[in-house]
């Protein structure tokens, strides 16, 4: 038996774990410890240093609420989720590239006839959204859900403001027909700054990062015997298309948006979303 | 410019920190975003993982308070707090090894006399602590200030039962003199579990691993002109010595307690500390 030291630290520590531990709970623990040493030992941590992370996360902990999840932020604004849906999405060439979820969705949105509005409080430069729902073959596909959720003109989601914005605004799912096309009139989305009146606002402070999401739609498709699809469409011209404070910017979910000559609305924009077999 | 993606994830996080970051800060976070995002890419992190994470980091900050630090209870267990005290205090051959110091210190405890007794509840084996304050030649050190502190023997620090202990029990400050010399009477320490009713304990039960920490005496040792040395020493034939759920042990921190014939104590340990200068 040999005790801790600075050099055999993670491998003592990994040592430790009874022999009935969950195999995947070992794997996972065992390399968390590794790279959180191996990191303390590249930086040279200094106990200051320690104090002020302790301090930190115990903020971060206390900043949580049921409207708040400031670990999450956390998290995305690290690139962390980002990475993790990376990792699990892997998708073939061709495919709707995912992006992160987000903490704004709300289940069992209202169900709404193709054309319908979304957009319930009557702010904003309307936009006709459509486009078809597709297989990797290019066919249509019946009965897919779309399900979609944006900020308001102010950038806020209706249920940042349950006493000003009316339930359910910018918000809807809607199913594909025969011919999988969609169709929904809504509002050209506009950039807003993730909540950065905590620790994790403080600390993009600090490293010269503004809190800007560029302006996006937010969509979760499925469709029986398709991989769930979790992803956005973001404005092209955005100025922080290239700076999103969550990273969830990708070249392939940039849609066009174009003056709708002749239309109802003042913008259009065609977006198809191509799903993978289960 | 390039966007995120699973390749070049903390390449890409690291590019966004402003040019008029603070140096150390970008180099503390760029090492922790790349060694966070190496560790969820050699595991595959799956969602349901990161979920859970969340979770767990919120209750843990949500379970701190005035009494209670969760997030330093985690450091701990995961040998993290150890590391950092390994890499900050790194000694020459001789000097007495640091160990981590624990939350249960409190500043300003009574400056007592050499050999009176800090044992103020009456419970517990008595023992008396004798030795000296060395330099590295082996000479005494004068005017050294030997913080102590104890658990009495329930195996709860006085501010864990403020309604049930003297104030200051197992608590106090010697100042040596020209020999350098220490002694005071206390008791022969008990191990006890750190609080194990939270998120961490629930960890620990998960990975198979017990709370405990083999019985030990804390020691802050203050010289002028020499670094200061927290550290604890341990009794020998403890249980929980090879398995500390802290990893605090060290082989030379092990100090004798023999049965202490023809004194008013029943124990006797002896323990030299040697510091190193500023």
């Amino acid at each position: 038996m040999s005790y801790f030291t600075e050099d055999n630290s993670a491998e003592i520590v990994n040592a430790r774990m009874g022999a009935d531990t969950d195999p995947r709970l070992r794997e996972v623990m065992g390399a968390l410890v590794k790279h959180l040493h191996a990191f303390a030992r590249e930086v040279t941590l200094t106990q200051e240093e320690w104090d002020y992370a302790i301090g930190f996360l115990t903020k971060t902990g206390q900043m949580c609420s049921g409207e708040r999840q400031e670990f999450i932020l956390l998290s995305d604004v690290l690139g962390f989720s980002m990475l993790v849906d990376a990792i699990n999405n892997r998708r073939p060439k061709g495919a709707t590239e995912n992006t992160v979820f987000g903490p704004f969705h709300v289940a069992d949105a209202p169900i709404r006839a193709m054309g319908e509005n979304i957009t319930l409080d009557g702010k904003g430069e309307s936009c006709l959204f459509e486009g078809r729902v597709l297989d990797l073959e290019g066919q249509p596909i019946e009965n897919a859900c779309i399900d979609v959720w944006a900020d308001n003109a102010d950038g806020f989601y209706d249920v940042q403001q349950p006493d000003i914005q009316p339930k359910w605004n910018n918000r809807g799912r809607f199913f594909t027909g025969a011919n999988g096309r969609y169709s929904f009139r809504g509002i050209k989305p506009v950039s807003y700054p993730i909540p950065d009146d905590g620790p994790v606002g403080q600390m993009l402070g600090h490293l010269g990062r503004h809190p800007y999401r560029p302006a996006h739609v937010h969509y979760l498709i499925t469709a029986p015997g398709y991989q769930k699809l979790v992803t956005h469409t973001f404005v092209g011209e955005d100025t922080y298309l290239e700076s999103d404070a969550v990273f969830g910017v990708k070249r392939s979910l940039i849609a066009p948006y174009e003056p709708a000559e002749g239309g109802d609305t003042q913008w259009r924009s065609k977006f198809d979303f191509v799903l993978v077999p289960a």
